[in-house]
C-alpha cells in the first residue's frame, strides 16, 4: 500500500471561486467575515479576491474592499485571481501575497472562452509573470479542464504535460491541475497527476476537483496515493457548476478535511471552525449547504 | 498500484433499505414500476422486500404485493429481509431468491437496539439460516455498525472478526461489512474488510457504505484496492441517516455506478436507466434525489 502524505496543504477557494459562482449577491462585510473565519480556522492559503473587470464579474467588485479589511492571519497566503496586467497592479495595490493565472488543457476550451489557442492564452500572462517575480509575489497557474472538457471531451495527456511545462517556464511556485466539469474517476486523476509530475515538482502540484458526478473525495484520495498533498476545496461547497445547472461545483472543504484528518493527515485546520464558517455563509446566501460532513456535523450540534 | 476487480456487483437496496427510510408513503404500484426499472437497468441484484411486522415498518407492509407483482428478471436476486421465522416464511412465499439475515459488529448497538448481546442475536438466527438452507434459498448476513457506532463510537476489529465468523458458521453465501453512520475513511475501510477477508471469502463480502460525511465513493474505491467486489447502494440515495436528521444515508447508486464504469470495471448496469429510474421514484417522493452523478446527468438531459 502507498505511503500517503504526512501534511497536507488545503487552498480554501470558497471566498473567490465558490461565491463567483453563486448567483445571490454576498455583501463586502459577509465576504470579509468569511475570509477571517477561514483564517481561524487555520488555513494556510485562501483564495480571497478576483481582480477581473467588474463588469464580467460583479460578485468580484468588492474584491479590494475584501483585502483591505481582513485581518491577516500570520503564516497565511491570501491569493487574488489576476486575468492581466491591470488586475496584477490592482492586486500589488491590495496586498496579495500570490497571484493567479490561468489557462486551459482543453484547446476547445480555451477557444471557445477566450479566442485563442493554449500557447497564446498563457504567452499573455509573461508580464504578470515576471511583474509578480519582480514584486516578490507568489505566482500560482491553474489548469482548468485537466481531466476532460464541455466541449471536446477527453483531453489528452499530453496536453496537460505541455500547459504544466508553460507553466513552469513562466516561473510557477505552484500548479493546480483542475477537473473543472468534475467528470475524472480515481485512476484517470492518478495517470493526469502522474503525467504533471513528470514535467514539474510534485510537492507543487495542487489537485482542485469538482464533486459534479460525486468523485472528488475519491479522486482526492487517489491523489494522496501518487503523492499530490495540495487540494483546493470550497467551504459548504459554495459555487455551483455552470456545466450542469443544478450540479455540484467545487469539493466541499469539511468533506475534504474529514477524509485527511481519518486517515492521520495534518491539515493544521479545525474543522468545526469550517462548520462554523459553512453555516455562516450558508445563512448569508439563505440555503442549506452542499457539504455531507458539513451537513452531519451540523445536525449533530443541533441534536 | 493494486489491479481492481475486472467485474462487480452491485446489490440495488433502494426499494427497501432506502424506501424504509423514507418518511414519504410510497405506493406498492410506484415500488413495483421502480424495482422493474431497476431490473430493466441491468441489476444483478435488488434487494426488494422486509418481512418485518408492519407495525414497526409500515412503508414494507406492501412488500408481498411488490414481491407478486414484479417482472422477474432473469439472472437477477430479489432479496428480502428476514427478522425472524414467520418473516422467513413470508419469503419463502413470495419467492425470494435470498434472505437477508442481520446482526451488529456493535455490542453497545446490539444492547441498544434489540436488548441482547451480539451473541444472542446471531443465534436466533439460526432456525432461519437452516431454513434457508433447507430450501435451497440464498443467505446473506448484514452486519452493522462495522466501523464505527452512534453509541460506542469506536468498534474494534475483533469485534468485525467475531460477527462475520458468526455469519459465516451460520452458512451465509455472502456478507455484507456496513458503515451504518457514515463514519469510515478510506485507510480505516481496508483494515476492516481486510479483518473480514481474513474469516470469509473475500470474494464473497460486500461493502455497505453510507454517504453522511461525504466518505462513501472514496471508501468503495479503497476497498476495490483491497479486492472487494460487491458493493451496496441505493438510487437517487434513497434512504436518509435516523443518526443525523438532514443528513446523508446510503450512497447513491449512479454515483457509484459512474466511478465502476469510470475504472473500466464492468456492472452490468445501463447508467442512463439508473438515471430513469432515480428520476421516476424521487418524483413519486416529491423531491430532488441525492445523487450527484444522477444530478449532473438528469441536468445534462434537461440542456
Amino acid at each position: 500500500m502507498n505511503t500517503l502524505p504526512k501534511t497536507v496543504k488545503i487552498v480554501e477557494v470558497g471566498p473567490r471561486d465558490g461565491l463567483q459562482n453563486e448567483k445571490e449577491n454576498v455583501s463586502a462585510e459577509a465576504k470579509i467575515q468569511l475570509v477571517d473565519m477561514l483564517s481561524a480556522a487555520g488555513f494556510a492559503n485562501i483564495e480571497a479576491a478576483s481582480f477581473v473587470s467588474p463588469k464580467w464579474v460583479p460578485q468580484m467588485a468588492t474584491s479590494r474592499e475584501v483585502m483591505d479589511k481582513i485581518t491577516r492571519r500570520a503564516g497565511t497566503i491570501y491569493s487574488a485571481l489576476t486575468p492581466n496586467m491591470q488586475g496584477f497592479e490592482a492586486a500589488l495595490a491590495a496586498k496579495a501575497d500570490e497571484v493567479v493565472i490561468f489557462g486551459s488543457a482543453s484547446e476547445a476550451f480555451s477557444q471557445k472562452n477566450i479566442n485563442c489557442s493554449i500557447a497564446e492564452s498563457i504567452a499573455r500572462f509573461e508580464p504578470v509573470a515576471a511583474a509578480a517575480k519582480a514584486n516578490g509575489l507568489r505566482l500560482r497557474g491553474s489548469i482548468s479542464c485537466s481531466f476532460g472538457c464541455p466541449y471536446q471531451g477527453e483531453v489528452p495527456l499530453e496536453s496537460v504535460a505541455d500547459v504544466v511545462r508553460r507553466m513552469r517556464d513562466l516561473g510557477c511556485d505552484e500548479i493546480d491541475i483542475a477537473d473543472t466539469i468534475g467528470v475524472s474517476t480515481a485512476r484517470k486523476t492518478q495517470a493526469v497527476m502522474e503525467t504533471a509530475a513528470r514535467e514539474f515538482h510534485l510537492d507543487r502540484i495542487a489537485g482542485h476537483f469538482h464533486d459534479t458526478y460525486g468523485q472528488a473525495l475519491a479522486n482526492i484520495y487517489a491523489s494522496l496515493e501518487v503523492g499530490v498533498s495540495i487540494f483546493h476545496s470550497s467551504v459548504s461547497g459554495l459555487g455551483g457548476c455552470p456545466y450542469a445547472k443544478g450540479a455540484t461545483g467545487n469539493v466541499a472543504t469539511e468533506d475534504v478535511v474529514y477524509l485527511l484528518h481519518g486517515l492521520g493527515i495534518e491539515t493544521g485546520i479545525d474543522l468545526d471552525k469550517v462548520v462554523d464558517a459553512g453555516l455562516f455563509i450558508m445563512g448569508q446566501l439563505g440555503r442549506k449547504g452542499n457539504s455531507r460532513a458539513g451537513n452531519a456535523l451540523a445536525a449533530k450540534r443541533a441534536g
